[in-house]
């Protein structure tokens, strides 16, 4: 397997997962400063030109709900999704929400360009950024995370996703003093080996 | 199974995978006019005040790629989802893009108050949707769709979920002429008893 990354993006988060799972892989940094990942090589592996893709032989994966799910299944020993069907799908609704709702709040600070051409419309979404990511930290720290992980005693794949994210909390505007469980489960999550592995070929 | 939705809105993609899998369920309209999503009795259901949302016995399971999976891990017979764990992850991967990228396109035509406060950007984010949406559609036609379902021969769980946000394609701007591959993909949906019928419970 070949995974293709850039340091502090939610790429992070699979990355994390295959050093859990002890997985063999290469990694293969993609340099946004240069726009390398917008490279014919690159759009060959993955057009849409983002992170993190994950090479398994011939295929490319692509997004970190579906990344992180085919990590936990093909490394079952790793233990890092529950079995059970419905169980499986609740750790999918916390990272379908990280991606989809949690990371595209926090998108608006710095890629607004996506969403408006105007500069002031711009401007107007970053400054809505800490209110709206906020409010997704609220959601998840008063209706879903058990603790001491998202899912209780386990640790899975909804944990280092959150990590990664809940990472840009001061930079998004937010006070992690606010939410004293997530803040909680950031600092245990950096002591955890495989985080500080991450971390580590992040900034190597 | 209590399956709370409302017409219009992507619930209908689970709503017709629940009719595909022959799943007995029991039908919530939630009516957006009256804003009963925000009601006590629907927050304790689900505190996220959106649909859709699955009840399977105490649990409510939510996000559409969440029970879009959950649906196809529970009734293995009706084959909406391939078993082997690379083929289901990219149909996960679809579906995951479909609800963080091409449904947040979208979502800014109408909802653009969740991430700006100001009138103007709001109007600046609308203006953009038809440019932001076509593209998403330009990498789906060109990069995914394989024919004459999203993958291939067999009818999956990312079907129907294309199909619900393709209904939006000219609200959103987009010509359907300019996308072949997934006009002929939303005329053939529209026949499939499943989506009949689906679309004739909203309506009734």
């Amino acid at each position: 397997m070949q995974f293709f990354y850039t340091p502090d993006t939610c790429a992070l988060a699979s990355l994390i997962c295959l050093i859990e799972a002890e997985a063999p892989f290469e990694l293969c940094r993609i340099d946004f400063a240069s726009e390398q990942q917008k490279s014919e090589a690159y759009l060959r592996i993955n057009p849409k030109a983002r992170v993190p893709a994950l090479k398994v032989g011939s295929e490319v994966l692509t997004e970190t709900p579906a990344i992180l799910a085919y990590i936990a299944q093909a490394f079952p020993e790793a233990a890092l999704a529950p079995s059970d069907a419905l169980a499986f799908a609740q750790v999918q609704a916390f990272n379908s929400y990280l991606c989809s709702t949690l990371h595209v709040a926090h998108a608006h600070r710095m890629r607004g360009y996506r969403w408006a051409d105007d500069h002031s419309a711009i401007e107007a979404m970053k400054a809505k950024v800490p209110q709206s990511v906020a409010a997704c930290y609220t959601y998840i720290e008063q209706a879903v995370f058990e603790g001491p992980f998202v899912f209780g005693d386990a640790f899975t794949i909804a944990d280092p996703y959150l990590f990664t994210i809940a990472q840009w909390m001061e930079s998004d505007g937010v006070d992690p003093a606010g939410f004293p469980k997530l803040a909680a489960h950031r600092d245990r999550l950096r002591q955890r080996p495989s985080v500080v592995r991450a971390l580590q070929e992040e900034t190597t």
